[in-house]
């Protein structure tokens, strides 16, 4: 389709926050609820420690507070920081539509822009919904060939919505908000030869801080091509093989925003294998010892040997590894943040288990299932079988147990003020400055 | 070949300055002479006012100067800055092998670095081997996949060369090597739906700003994957369907520095219709008037009618059309910096001029020849062929001509100023700290 990029464009001009109808507003309080906790959790992890080691020094007048951090950066850097701790632990929101965390490079770079500019609630909310339908619609229609290609599209689309929520805030015209796109365009990137290493999580920052950045260039003057999304050498073209379907983005586009296929994990890992960690942990519920078992066979989803074939030496590799997934079900019971610390994966237990699983791709078994056959030293099997696991779209976390992760990521702020920033996710859409709720989020 | 990221690593941390031979050594000088006349002749381009005015307010305290410029801003934004200055007007060097532009998102990352680090001449030029070396050799080795599929490899690539020569002057060891290589890999970016656009010139500054933040983070430890070129979600496998020509790669790594292949524009467009200008250019200077002029006929390859096949509505886009290069031949017998501004685009006479030409794609013509078939009005045929056009690897321009082309880019300088920039360009692996030029190069 010609000109798509243009209607786009178009389309989020005219957008006003009486577009998004109800149930998309309240999937977004859910998302930002669920990114909160997120970048709490992440605050503190050395990639953070890092950055701030590496870039910190270029850093302008410090304006902008980061969550869960007590330094003040300038607004890019706070978007990347923000962005490396809401995905670090891979614990983000997830569109199984397209495999892409939409949250995390929007929200990363809208929070550090609310950390500056006075923004209203229901101002935030409607440019988040337009960064998220966008990055959805951009994941959706290039999906499969865009992410089978190697493309990380969490920070390789993530990037045009982060550009064009801040372009929204900013006001631009359409022909601004098209050289937007086009700056994201030209600068999306992220290859997964990095999951398993701090870069995954570097992906969502680097998208919010260049598409931040995309939008200042734009509202400047800073010219592009026309077609960044629908060209001959525009983005589809470039990583997807051409796969850009026309029809599918535009179906509802500025009347429908696309929350409905969003999903909160309930592990902090690649969520292809949290049905086998579910499984496995419901065996070990069962009065399975670990001392007992001889061998696993898991029956898989092709996708799952496709992006978590590895038998990890970090705990970040442990994020992308079924092997992993089925030792802390089976061993532990349970798969937490510390259940993918680097001290875990080194856990002798953890890595005599690993050793006993093998996993099989099985065209019958679906992304959210699993087949666990587990043989015992006495020679007897059991067999088990979950069929949708918990968190994906046929069993959505409740807003009770979104709360409970929150709390289970808070320990950089102390349970008060952790209820506070959590109260103030909740309500974000009516409260008067979103400034506030950055700075609330700021430990003491 | 397994290992060829961490082969790169391990080769350039073992490199030292008497690696790069005198050969090399006085191309690499020819290219820096010829990459700050560029920056200083961009360094005013309207490109560079909208980057500052957009992100000039993130800058941190300004250390770094800018080529060509009054301004100081932190390290990167500088890189970004120089490699916009360097590129915008398509006047900086090439690869024919590659169709890269190597030294702009090299040296503009190593300028920045060098206005706020003390490093000698042999350090810098030595680092600048190393960076262009690397962007050749990827160039080399992923071509044309890379470029066909509508990548800007100046950026896409150009990106390893300012990490690992930032990397160098750090001296980071091996593992950190690689994990600048590995971040390099995974912002690596740009389209050609660009072409025509100030955001072209945005590739190599983009480039050298994330190269060299890449050199920074993996200095302080940020980690990537192990395999970031040749991986199966590796550079190679993502942006060009898996073509990576080890041998070709390794070939000479280490011992021979692929300098021999660069060529310097003596017009300042797209390489590949330089034959044009110059044909028709000659045709002009042999006395056909242009109001003679009834109908023109280019046989040129096919990559020309690829890449500059449109009937541009401004200068940038001008720098990538055919018809806009035979009509400032045969209107105004040449082709400078005059050409290829707006209002050279809207002059009645070339406008006139563009329509009256075709250009069919012909693949018995090289794309250093062009063959030109003028009717006039009074129905004589003239027919002329160019083999090898001016600035070519078969006609290089010598050092005197490259003085020339210096002095014609110089406005924001007087001509005592930029003949001692020039001096210290032509000895800059001799000098004591190369800060002196850049500071040498800012506007009194």
């Amino acid at each position: 389709m010609n000109d798509l990029s243009k209607l786009l464009a178009r389309t989020i001009v005219a957008s006003r926050p009486d577009s998004v109808d109800a149930d998309a507003s309240a999937e977004a309080h859910r998302a930002l609820v669920n990114y909160v906790g997120c970048a709490l959790g992440g605050a503190d992890h050395e990639a953070m420690d890092i950055t701030l080691e590496a870039l910190g020094r270029f850093s302008g007048a410090g304006h902008a507070d980061v969550i869960g951090r007590r330094e003040k950066v300038d607004m890019p850097l706070a978007a990347l920081l923000n962005g490396i701790s809401s995905h670090v632990h891979d614990f983000d929101d997830t569109t199984p539509s397209n495999y892409i965390h939409p949250t995390s490079p929007v929200a990363s770079a809208l929070f550090a822009w609310a950390a500056v500019n006075p923004v209203s609630g229901a101002d935030f909310v409607h440019a988040f919904a337009i960064g998220f339908d966008t990055v959805t619609r951009i994941g959706d229609a290039t999906y499969p060939n865009h992410y089978a290609a190697g493309w990380h599209s969490t920070g390789s689309i993530g990037i045009f919505g982060a550009a064009v929520a801040i372009g929204k805030l900013m006001g631009l015209n359409e022909q601004k908000m098209l050289w937007a796109i086009g700056l994201a365009a030209t600068q999306a990137s992220g290859i997964r030869d990095n999951f398993g290493s701090m870069a995954k999580g570097f992906h969502p920052g680097h998208a919010a801080r260049c598409g931040l950045e995309a939008a200042f260039l734009a509202r400047a003057g800073f010219t592009t091509g026309a077609t960044p999304l629908e060209g001959p050498r525009g983005f589809a073209a470039v990583t997807a093989g051409g796969q850009l379907d026309a029809d599918g983005f535009v179906d509802g586009l500025g009347e429908m925003y696309r929350f409905g296929g969003n999903t909160y994990k309930p592990y902090p890992c690649g969520i292809v294998i949290h049905p086998t960690i579910e499984l496995c942990s419901s065996i070990n519920a069962g009065g399975v010892s670990p001392e007992d078992i001889e061998a696993v066979e898991l029956r898989v989803a092709p996708l799952v040997r496709d992006l978590c074939d590895q038998r990890p030496t970090s705990g970040l590799q442990g994020k992308f590894s079924i092997y992993h997934a089925a030792s802390i079900g089976l061993v532990r019971g349970q798969g937490q943040l510390s259940e993918f610390t680097d001290e875990a994966i080194n856990d002798p237990q953890l890595v005599d288990m690993r050793d006993k699983v093998t996993a099989v791709a099985d065209d019958s078994v679906g992304e959210d299932s699993v087949r666990a056959i587990v043989t015992l030293r006495n020679g007897q099997k059991i067999e088990k079988f979950l069929e949708a696991s918990l968190g994906n779209l046929k069993r959505p976390l409740s807003n009770a147990q979104l709360d409970d992760k929150f709390f289970n990521q808070i320990s950089v702020l102390d349970e008060g003020q952790a209820r506070q920033v959590l109260d103030l996710c909740w309500n974000i859409g009516s409260i008067g400055n979103v400034g506030d709720l950055v700075r609330a989020a700021v430990p003491h």
